[in-house]
C-alpha cells in the first residue's frame, strides 16, 4: 500500500486528520523527568527518550501521524540520532505513521544518499550507487515520510521521489513555510504574475506529482503549507489537487483551526494539521498527571478540526 | 580569530584557493580499502574512515580546507554520523580548516538546533533554550563551517548567523547550485527584473552580512555559488562583495579553471574552488599509489587555478 493510501486510512480511523510534532525540548519537559539542572547529553537524551515514549503513548489512540523533528535530536549527534531511528521504529510499533521531518535536500548522488538515510534502512551490501535494490526496501526504522526541501530543482528532488516510489513511503515537499519570514524569499512575484511558491507549486505538479496520479485523488507526494499563511493557502490547494498538506503552525506558531479550513478539499480530506509545542506543553490542571494533559490537548486539537470541517460539510 | 581570517590565512599559506569535498561512495573506493563485495554497514564506515583518513593525509599540505558532505555518513545512521564527527576533528588536528555540506534549513527554535548540531558542540548543561552559553563555545569536533538553505527565510537564517557569530565560525548560504536543474526555482525572474538568486543575494546582503562588516573587506557568511553557473556568478560576485564564495562543481559536474575566474575578486581572492570526485578517484598511473594519485590530483587542481588567477593579474 503506498503512502497515501495508508496516510488516508489511518486518518478515517480515528476521525482526525491531525498531527503531532515531536519537538523536545529540555527546558519545557515535564519537571518529573527532568533529572538535573545541569544534565549531560546522556541525561537528555534519555529524558527525550522517555518523554516521547510518553506522549506516543499518549496520544497514539487519537491521532494517525507523529512528526519527529530531527534537529531536537541530532544536536546530540551520534546519541541523539540512534535514538531519532529507535523512537521512530517505537511509533510504528504503536500502530502510528511517522513523519521525518529532516527538511533534507542536495543534488545527484548525494540527493540519493539522503534519501538512502532517511526513507530506506541500510542493509549489508547496498552500494552507495543510486541504483535501488530490494533488498533495502524493508521500512525498518525509517519514517513512512519525509519533508525535504525543494529550493535546488527538480533535479534534486527526483532521487528522494524515486525513492519514495520503490519504498511506498512519502514525502513532504515544502512549499510555503508557516513562519514569519517565509515572505522574504518564497512570496515574492514571478514577472508571470505568480509568487514564488505558486510557480514551485505549479512545476511539482506538473513535472513530479501528475505523472504519478493512480486511481486515488492523492499521491504519495505531499506538500508542507504553514497554517499561519491563510493568504497563500486556498491558492496553493488550487496548484497542488493530487497532494495531502501537511500544516505546521496550529497553536504556539499561532494559527487557528479555521485558519486551516481552506487546505481542506470540500470532501473535509486531503491535509494534515500538525501541533508541536501545544500539545507537547500543555499546562496540566490540578491533580492532572503530564501524559493526562498531553492526551487532553491532542484531544481538544482533533476535537477543533472536527468543529470546523462539520461546518465547512453542512 | 574568525572564520573569514583564517581561511584567508590559510588559503594565502597554502598559495591555494581550493577545497577538496569528503564524498566517499563504496563503489568508487580503491581497490585495497574494498574488503567485501557485499560489505556491512560496519564495513562501509570502516573503509570510508580508512579512505577518508588516507586523503585527509595526501592532500593536507596542498589545500586549506576540506569540506565533508554529511549525506554519505548520514546514510549510515548514527555509527555514520559519529564517523562524520570524528574525521572533522581528525582533519582538525591536521591543521585544515573543515566545512560541514548539511545544507540544513528550518525555523525558530529548530533551526537553533541544528545550529548547535551542527557548529558547538555539546557540552554538559546547555539547555535547549536559543540562549547561547560561553561553556559550550568550544569548537571541539563540529566543522569551522557549515552550509545551509536559505529558502524558509531571514529569520530562519538568524539563529544559525548568531552561532556563528558566538562561536567564531562561519556559513556559506546556498544562493545558486551547480545542478544543471538550479535554473528551476532559482534562476527565475522576478518582476523587478531581478533572478530569485541575484533577490536572495541582495537580501542576504542588505540584512545578514553589511551589518557584520568589520576591518576585512570579507565577512564569515559565504555563499554557495556552482562553479559550472558562469552566466550567474559575476552578477553574485557583485552582489555579495563581503562574502567568500564556495564554488562547487569543478571537474567531474564541468567546471574548469577558467570558469572560476569571474568569482574571484581582482586581487585574486574571495573565492575557494571544490572538487571532489575528480580529486577523490583519479585513475591511478601504473604503480602509483590511491594516495599518491589523489595528491597528484589535488595538485594539477591547485597548479590550474593558479595559472588562471596568475593570467588574471597580468
Amino acid at each position: 500500500m503506498s503512502f497515501h493510501e495508508r496516510l488516508l486510512d489511518a486518518i478515517d480511523q480515528k476521525q482526525a486528520p491531525i498531527c503531532v510534532g515531536i519537538d523536545p525540548m529540555y527546558d519545557h519537559l515535564p519537571a518529573d523527568l527532568k533529572t538535573s539542572d545541569q544534565p549531560s547529553p546522556a541525561e537528555i537524551i534519555d529524558a527525550y527518550f522517555d518523554f516521547t515514549m510518553g506522549v506516543l503513548e499518549a496520544v497514539a489512540s487519537i491521532v494517525p501521524v507523529v512528526k519527529f523533528q530531527s534537529a531536537y535530536f541530532e544536536q546530540y549527534h551520534a546519541e541523539g540520532v540512534e535514538a531519532y531511528f529507535n523512537l521512530i521504529a517505537e511509533a510504528r510499533a504503536m500502530g502510528l505513521l511517522t513523519i521525518g521531518d529532516v527538511k533534507r535536500g542536495d543534488i545527484g548522488s548525494t540527493s540519493s544518499a539522503y534519501a538512502k538515510a532517511h526513507l530506506a534502512d541500510i542493509e549489508p551490501g547496498e552500494s552507495d550507487s543510486d541504483s535501488i535494490r530490494d533488498d533495502i526496501l524493508d521500512p525498518g526504522e525509517t519514517p513512512d515520510a519525509i519533508t525535504i526541501n525543494p529550493m535546488l530543482g527538480i533535479d534534486a528532488i527526483e532521487p528522494f521521489v524515486q525513492r519514495a516510489d520503490a519504498t511506498g513511503k512519502g514525502l513532504f515537499i515544502l512549499v510555503r513555510t508557516s513562519n514569519p519570514g517565509s515572505s522574504d524569499f518564497q512570496d515574492v512575484k514571478l514577472e508571470n504574475g505568480l509568487t514564488w511558491s505558486e510557480h514551485l507549486a505549479e512545476t511539482l505538479q506538473s513535472r513530479v506529482i501528475a505523472p504519478r496520479i493512480g486511481r486515488s485523488p492523492y499521491t504519495s507526494i505531499g506538500a508542507v503549507v504553514g497554517a499561519t499563511q491563510t493568504h497563500t493557502m486556498k491558492s496553493l490547494r488550487g496548484r497542488l489537487p493530487n497532494s495531502m498538506l501537511l500544516l505546521p503552525g496550529y497553536g504556539t506558531q499561532g494559527a487557528t483551526a479555521d485558519m486551516t479550513r481552506a487546505a481542506f478539499d470540500t470532501n473535509g480530506r486531503g491535509a494534515i494539521v500538525s501541533a508541536s509545542r501545544s500539545v507537547l506543553y500543555p499546562k496540566a490542571a490540578p491533580g492532572e498527571t503530564w501524559q493526562a494533559a498531553v492526551r487532553r490537548a491532542a484531544t481538544s486539537m482533533r476535537d477543533e478540526i472536527r468543529r470546523v470541517l462539520d461546518q465547512a460539510s453542512n
